[in-house]
Parts: structure tokens; sequence; C-alpha cells
């Protein structure tokens, strides 16, 4: 009810502020027996640390897992997954001129109209700090959804004004490492690096676009009416940090399309039946149809920034602020094993769902 | 678990195939002795119905609404509120050469993925008839928070190509209600409407976007972590039929934005806390900041289009089809009232999880 | 959240007032491409119906289910059943003499005291009305259970205090309905019959004792901590009108034996393994061990009687009343297959909570 | 949906096997602004505690509590409160000669049934270790419902055969723990004292009963169907390890009753709605109705016993065991504290469900 526990059957329930002892999490309705790949996990936690590149801030954080239960002998025992990562690295100091002012498109005025009092420390439960949980929970499921072909890979597609060009192939995660910025287009990424080193300089900020595919998802997955698998997904994703906008297979450029255009037409190809167009993204109906899902994020520009800025504190007394904490210029680059992983919570979620369709003994 | 219950506290539960016996639902969590203006209930109803121009499917619905619980003398009762449609003018033998066809873009195929099988009269569970228990409950959400001083307003903005340039103006309903494709700028409507007809003639549809405004939410709505109140109106809007993106405040556009371009600046002004640009859309760190809530929702073209198409049937065997029912040429004009139901579930449900921020005796 | 809803996965939600429109639920989460058994659904409503004997009330209530969606042909679609059964025989004059008067024992005070207003005729919500929602669910539950070979059956073993002995025997539900009173042991059942008609004509009422037996679980059904198979059984039994006491297994009996003498031992019967005695119930840390489930289910005395009371009305003002309704001199004969129902919603619902701790494809 | 969160608005989502790394919880949606007084948490955990007297388990757990998350300065944040207890004192190798042995009436067999593995060591999840995170999260909820005024306390009525009298008295806790077996009736609570230290001698084990009144809390407070108050204390009570019954107010002993006894009248005292007897313990219909509430659990007799048992292993082999580990001969004491908090959650959640009952700004 307080919305700190996402799923239906594989929950996860996440906790934690960011300057305070821990950020962390519990896993309900994992299935059992499973061997986790506890390497594979740290990889992906890797690939969300600040302090990466030169593009992202520097706050060192070892970011190394406590698992606290749920875990026998390295098999998931189907009993709660707790983890936990201490906060080390918080110089919370930083905040301190911070804490009665309420930063420019942060959420400290929403959360004081919200709860009447806040951890003012690093943004507290708002900060991204918390994704860290979802990182850890989404890659459990993407390990568990592997053994079924399941492959999740999202990749940077547009940060400020430069763009990558639509392009059909399946990128590999190592393709989309290649660059600090993770866009797998060797073209494109170069400029986004320069963009950005270009901002870092400014003491300015932007925004950006992950893509995101998903390939192996049998047909059937998801439910027809309000819990929609792209419906899940959205909200999946819109509950990331500093996301303003989604979009599923054609998005927003379906909307002057004719439908004789959009309609994917089915064929049927050695039995098994396909779309020979892929505007739906891999869903119909709120139910995926076999093909490819595939989506799109918009995170707008990082909220602090270097440069100077008018606002008001608690009293509501005009303050100039700049702020001088460890920000990344744009966020998308770390948040692409974020995507994946919330993609990959909300594909297994619907995939437990799915089993509830037959009653085996 | 099924996906046929919304919201948390003021739940729906939405039943009925679009040619079985009845469409409902059943409103769970609804305040208590609430005076229901049952007309206001079945206007928003017409704004939905089929028939209603020349410009939207002439299937005739009387759609009047039956009570079955939960309101006495009056008054609701704080039980469930169960109601239905009868459906009387279902023309399923329109559907009988379909039945064992996968029409493109549509729901069929990934049902029968699903389930094994389905009602194929009218999509069945898939149809947008459907969304009429939403429109019931979402009438009634509305009402509860207009005591509040609440106010929804939806629009088209856009309907294929034709595109209605910004404005800030906070549109009424009758404004929006002036043209039969609810554009409320009159310059444009016609415009709309012409294109439409086109379509129609041609036998093909098009696709829209349904903009949103929302005055009058007090700083302090909505959860932080998963259950922003973003992020529950993207899942809101998402769900309805053939919807394909969402987006809050600045959305896509402000990917390429700087944050100091993007960043909202707090003012103070007469002791009430405000931003002077409203980016955010009204909602920050997924909590209300007490501005305006704005946000864009995409809707593909219709799938039903009398275009002959390709496609194939459950046997896997090539198919050609033109579709003859009753189907309109462009969605949005009729999902407008939708579009305000499913908002306003969301600020109620949400709405109501704030008041569990205090314990009073 | 306003707990009209019964379930996680097989998930009734149960409306109606007693003397409203309609009473009727919508289940959602049931299997698609199952064969309902319509008649046997109706013989249930018939056990639970008023008017079956002398011995309870002669309110005469057709009871015919009307089905408004979910089923195409004959079958299950995965989609929400709904249906209802009109309140015709209502005679809601009855009750106009106790519009403003608290019940002695029954709900009148405290749901006013919830709601602040109340639909007092015959109860509103609180009547044992509503139960039939729960039957008609209970009894798809049942068949879909009894796929598996799982069958359950109840009956009264004590009415006031007339008591039948311990019997290990299985019963059917034939021999159970074989005594108006439902106890299938015909030495006590004349006994428990003339206990009731003496009652009738002092205008008073009593309590009852319903037993449940089911046999067939498999072992490793339940959740083991919160949601404990026993648990979920409990509450659902203390969720039926005028329960007021639950034990599984030995129950409250097992509270002056020793250990030693409690403990059921493991024995393996041909590789199957079993326990010599069953003490346990069935359930072994919250889950099933494939024993026989058994437990009982404390009914109080019915509330509403013929002999004049004291009691007070809305404004605190005496009053004697006299309620000459149409009632039962006891309950459970008629609660018999609400026992069923509720037992067999909450197996399915396990059974198909256990379903999502494998991953198929 | 594994089972492992209680509450609705309230929730505690529990973790750890007894042996694991740690147990622990974290608490959703507690009230933000409260200062917890953690001293008093840490007292209810020291009642709970194993080694107390000579008359429980010497485990020696130190229990301190390390608070993770979601308090500030001393006051809730509104966000999720995380603690955790360290499994220090765990002596595994006690239980490796019992590693693929089903002991009776213990959950090994059904957790192997359900989950194909588990953890062994000390009966992992379903070790009632677990409760500590009852213990905590109950204390938190006591401790916001006491600011209305209400009071909770337990008390244990029976052990083995030995009853304690029936007594309207509100106990107070320094009452009930002025003995160690948690009796307040100085005159039976040292032959309870004397039947355990025999059990002891005899290495064997007994049940008992636990009492609890509720005074203070408001009527109003319950949904009326199937979340009826008393069915969600039910499931509460039903959860805790060992227990096989539950009764409200008269409970069983109400079978016997007529309905012209049974009844509670009401009477107005000062303007004051109340009843003159309170068989009902305090609900009707499922709601508060202003009286204490009033009920009594039913505790088995622990199952690990020294005396030797038959039983087999994994492979269905006979085998012989004692159980030398240290346990307690009746668990009673020390669930009272656990009887307190699971009451003091169910409480709080159905308070903060009644908030939804009304919206205001």
């Amino acid at each position: 009810m307080a919305g700190n526990t996402f799923g239906q059957i594989f929950r996860l329930t996440s906790f934690g502020e960011s300057h305070g002892q821990a950020i962390g999490g519990v896993i309900d309705g994992c299935i059992p027996g499973f061997r986790l790949d506890i390497e594979a996990i740290q990889r992906q936690l890797q690939r969300r640390k600040p302090g990466q590149s030169a593009l992202s801030t520097p706050r060192k954080e070892e970011d190394s897992l406590e698992w606290l239960s749920g875990i026998f002998e390295g098999f998931t025992l189907g009993s709660p997954i707790a983890f936990l990562i201490r906060n080390k690295d918080a110089r919370s100091s930083d905040y301190d001129s911070l804490k009665d002012v309420f930063r420019p498109s942060h959420a400290d005025y929403s959360y004081v109209a919200r709860y009447g009092l806040r951890d003012y420390r690093g943004g507290g439960r708002a900060s991204a700090r918390e994704t860290i949980a979802r990182v850890v929970a989404g890659s459990i499921a993407e390990q568990i959804l592997s053994t079924l072909g399941i492959r999740i890979v999202a990749w940077v597609s547009q940060i400020g004004p430069v763009v990558m060009p639509e392009n059909e192939k399946l990128w590999l995660r190592d393709e989309v490492d290649q660059s600090i910025v993770r866009c797998p287009d060797l073209m494109i990424s170069p400029v986004m690096e320069d963009y950005l080193r270009q901002l870092l300089d400014e003491g300015d900020t932007t925004g950006g676009i992950i893509s995101c595919a998903i390939v192996g998802v049998p047909a059937g997955w998801g439910e027809p009416v309000f819990d929609k698998l792209h419906a899940d997904l959205g909200k999946a994703m819109l509950s990331i940090n500093a996301v303003k906008g989604f979009s599923i297979g054609s998005g927003f450029a379906s909307v002057s399309m004719k439908g004789s255009q959009h309609n994917d037409a089915f064929e049927s190809i050695e039995g098994r039946t396909s779309t020979i167009t892929n505007h739906s993204g891999g869903i119909q109906g709120g139910i995926s149809n076999g093909e490819h899902i595939r989506f799109d994020v918009a995170f707008k520009p990082v909220a602090s920034i270097k440069k100077t800025q008018s606002t008001i504190d608690e009293s509501g007394n005009s303050r100039e602020i700049s702020i001088q904490g460890r920000h990344d210029p744009c966020v998308v680059p770390r948040a692409v094993p974020i995507v994946e992983a919330m993609a990959a919570m909300v594909l297994l979620d619907h995939a437990l769902r799915t089993q509830t369709l037959k009653l085996n003994s």
C-alpha cells in the first residue's frame, strides 16, 4: 500500500535511505531450488554503480551485497531472500547547506508535503540509490527467465539532442558496454560522450532515452484488462527516478499512421504464428504474441546542477543554490541495468501468473 | 491477480464480454454516505457511447445502467456498488466469418495463446466495450474528488497527422464537446473531422493523442517508490485499449533539454509554494506538488479496417479479410471520457491512500 | 481493502444487500477451458436455501442464478465469471419497525458506528444471504479440485447441547443429507431435531458445530508463515456469519495432551510417507502433509429470536423488541454448504499458489 | 503471495531462517513523524526470548536489534522500517543428525514436499525464531495504538490440564509477568510451574491457552464480510507456530447456549451505547462495538521432545530419534508477547483501513 513492494508473485520490497544505515530489499515468491549466480548479480550492480567513468559521479560505493536469508548451499529455498548494502561513503555533510532548501525538480518539497518531515541527506528515500534493490531482484529474475531462453538487453538510443539511428539489430550487452555512454552505435556514442563532457564543463545536465528489447518471450503472457503486460512494463519504467515517458512498439509515432500501415499481418512459418511487421512491440491486447518486445523510456535531465538556481527554503524565503554533490551529467548510461532489471521483474511476475492458468497435481 | 481489478482502496472489478449477457463492474471501497449523481454518470457514458456522430460506429447500445447494490436512498452505503449494462444490440453474426481468423493487430491470437479458447464474438473481453465499467467507476471517483475542488478535463490534441497547437488554457468539458472530435481548438477540429471522413471513405483508420489536465490536487499525494503517482497514471492509461504511449509533463521532449532549462524553480506566493514552470507536470518524485497535473496518451490506429488484409486462421492457413463490423475511423474522440475516468480512479485511490498517513480516533 | 474480495488467485468479490436488487459475485482467476456443471452449483445452493424444512425460515427465494459473463459454450473463458440472484421475496416491511433499533447481537449498531448509515432492511449486507455468492464460487472451486481427486464433506456434529460422538468415518454428502439437521449419525440427528422443535416453540434459538473433512489433498500445499493453510481456513470460517471459533486437528483438546501423545509419528507405506495418527489435522507448519484435513467450526445461537428482548434505538431510548422475521432456530444445517464452499475456495487458491513454485514455458 | 507479508496497510514482511545469517523484517505503511520507543520494543523481545527461566530453552541469543532504515532522528519517516537480528548462538551442529529425518509433528516433511529442499538447521524458516519480526512490528503497532488509549494484554490461562479460573479482571503486564509461566493467577501459576518441571524431567512437553483482552477500541473498526475483525485476528493467531484453535468471545461455549442467553442486550449509559453482557467478545458482524475485545488461542504441545520417537528419514527408512536441541516444555509463556504483537498489528491495520472511509483534503 505504501508502494515499496513491486510485483504480484515475484515481489520485491525495497528499503533504505541514501545516507541511512543501508539500502536493501526482500524478494518474496522466488521459485525454490534455483542455483543463483551471485557474480552475475554483482556484474549488473557494477553497471549501475557511480564512478564508472569520468562521466558519472565519483561517489565510491563498494556496493558489495550481504545476503541475509533465503539461500542455502547456493540454492534458493523458496523463502524470502533478504539482502543489503551498507552506505559507507555517504558524505552527508554535503547536504547540510541544503537541509531546509527545496531543490528545484527534486522531491524535497513534495516529501515534506506528504510526510511532514524528511531525511534531507542525499535525497533520502528519493535517491536513485534505492534502485540497487531493483537491480539485485531484477538480476535474479533475469537468471530465472534465461532458463526459458529469454534475453533482455537495453541500450542508450538518445542523449540530449544526439539520436542513434533506428536499427533492428538485437544488441548484446557487451556491445552496449563498448562505450561508456552505453550506446552500441559506435558512430554516435563518441558524439554523445562529447556532448556530456561539454555539459560537465557547463555545470549542466541533460536527458536521454533508453531502448529495450526482449527476445524469447512465448505468446500468451500478460493479463488482458488492467494488468496488460505493457501497462505493467510502463508502470515499472515510470517508477524509475527521472522517467517522464514510456512507449511500446510504434509508440507515439503510431498516432499519425493509418491502420492499413500499422496493422501487423499474421503469417505462419513452419507452423509458428508470427507477424510480418512488429508495430505492436510484441504485445497485443496486453498479451505477448511471441514477437520481440520492444519499448522506449524517456529520462528528463538530471535535476542536480552546479549552475546557480533560484529557489525557496521551508520558510518560503528566496534562496540561490548551486548543487555541489556528486552527480552525473546524464543518468541514462547508468540506468540501463535498472531498465533491464524492472523489465525482468515484470516478465517473471507475469510468467508466474501464467502458471496459475492450469492446475496440476 | 488475473488483472480485472484496478486500484488499492477504491477498487473496480470489471466483468463482461462484448457480446455476452452484460458488461458491468463492482466498486469496492467507496466512501459511505456520499450522494451519487446518477445523471452525471450517465452523461459520461453518453460521451463514450458508439453512434454519437457520423464519425463513430453506429452500434446502438442503450448503455442504460442497472444498479444492483451498495446504494440506499441515493447514498452510498460503503458496501460494494455493483452495476451492469445489458448487451442488447450485439450483432454476433457479424463475427461468424471471423470465428477462426486472427485479425491483424487484434488480441485474437494472443488470447488463444493464453487461454486456449476465446469468445470470438466482438472481441469478447478484449472489446473496448469493457471500458463502460471504467467510465462508471471513474465518474463516481470524479464526483467524490470534486468535493475537494479537483477538476479533470481531457481533450483530443492530435488525430493522425493533424496536431493542435500547444495552449496553456484549462479547457472546460463543454468546450471540448463543441466539436465531434473533442478537440477544443475550433481552427483545428474541422481539419481533424475532414481527415476522418476521408479515412472512412478509404475504409482506413488512424491514431491520435489525448491530453489531460487535472487541477486542484493538493501537494503530497502519491507514493515515492514503485507506486509513484505518474507511474500509476501511466499504467492506468496504458491499460486502455489501443494505447501505445504515455508521457507526463515535458515527457519525451524533456530528453533533449538541459537541466538548467528543465528544472522548475520554486517560488513562494502569498505563503503558497509553487513552481514558475511546470515541466514536472505536477508530480515530483512520484508525489504531487500542487501544480496542474498534465499528461498525454498516444493511441494507435484502430485495427479494424474495411480494407482487405492478409492474415491466417487458427490452422495456419492464409486468409484475406475485410472487417465489416461497426468501427470508428479513430478511437480518440470516444476515449476522452475513458482517460478522464482512469485518471479519476487513480487520483481518488491515492487520495484515500494518503488518509492512512494519520491515525485519528 | 474493504474486504469484499476473498482469495489471492482464485478471487471472489461478493456484492449485494439482503433486500436490495440482487446478491451476486464476480470470480476472477478461474482457470480457462473448464466445463462447469451448473446443476451441481444449483444443488449446493439448494442445501443453503431457506425453507428446506420445518426447521428453517420459510422465506421463499427461487435462488436461481443468472450468469453474466466468463462462460462461453459451457466452458470457462478465464475471464471474470459474474453472476447474480435477484431478491424477489424480500418482505422489507417486516423490518420497518426495526428501522432505528439496534437488535441485540446483530451488526446494526456496529454498522452505524462504522458507516454512519445502513440499509436496515433484512440486515442489508450483514445478512447471511450474502453467503449465496460464496456457495456459488465454492462450488466452482470444488468442481475444479475434484479433477485432482479432492473431496470436501462437512456435517453437523453438535446442535445446542446435543453432541454427535466422534467417528473416523468419511461421510458422503448423501449420508449427511439423510437428516434435515445434516448430522449423519442417525441416532443423534432425531434428538437434534427434537431440540430444535422445542426451541421453535419457545421462540428461542441455539448454536452448533460443523465439522469438515477434506481428503485427497497432496502434501505440499500452503504457505509456511502468515498464510498457513489452516490460518487461511480459519479466517475463511470465521468470516461466516455467527462463527465464534475454529480449530484444526486436535484443536483445543491438544492443550492438555503431552507431546509424546500428540506427535504424529511418520511411517512409510509402499513408498508413501504418512502419519500413524492425525492430531495435526493434515497440516504441519502451515503446509498440507497428505493426511485428511480435519477442522471444526463453532456457531453461536441465532441472534434473531421471537422472545421479547430489551435494547435501545439510535437515539439511545430503551425499547422492547420481539423479532418476527423468518429465522432459523439454528443456523448450522444450512451452513454446511457454506463451510464446504469456503474450504473449497481456500484449497483451490492454495493449489494455484503452489503452481507458482515452478516456471514452465 | 508467498505469504511472508502480513497486513494490508501496516504491513510486515518477515525474513530469515533460524540458523541463517539473520532474522528480520521490513515494515511498510507506518505513519510518519511518530517517535518510536526503542526500549519498549526491546522489552517485548525480552519477554519472547529463550533462556528467560529454568523452564525455557537455554539458547542464548542477544536478540539485539539493528535498525536499517525508516527512522531519522528518532522519528518514523513514513518509509520502510527495516531491522534485523543476527543469528549468533546458532548451534547448527545439533541438527546434523536430523538432517535427513522427518521429526514427528514438525514441518520437515511438508517443507520438502512443498519446496523440494529445506534448510534443516533449527527448522529453518519454520522455527519460532521467525516470530521476532512479529514482536518488533507488533510493538511498534502497539505504541501507535496506545496514543488512542488502546491497551492489549495477553496471559496464560491454561497449561496442560491446569486451568486458571475465569476472571473478568483486566490484567496488567506486570501482573502477568509476576510468574515465569505468565499466568496472573498466583494460586494457579505455581501449579503450572510444577507441572512443567515434571515434564522437563520426563523429557516431555505440553500445550496451553493464551487469553487476550484489548480495551479502548472504538466502535466501528473492522470490515463486515471477508475481513471481519475477528476473522483477521483468528488468522493472525493461527499463523503463530503450534496454534491449533482460536475463539472469540463466548467461542465454543456459545454452541450450547440459547439465543436468549447469549444475546448481548444494548443499553445507553450517559449517551454511550454499550452492551450488558459481552458474549460477542467486542465484535459484532465483524466490526468492533466498543466493548472489550476478548479471545483465546490454543497451542498444541511442543513437538520437540527428548523422549525417543519412531519416524522415518527422507528415503523412507525407519528411524528412532530423541531430540536433544534446546526446547521449552511448553511454548505459551514465551508466546504471550507474540499474541499481543499479532493482535496489535491486526488492530492498527484495521484502524488505518477505517481512515479510508472519509476523504479529507
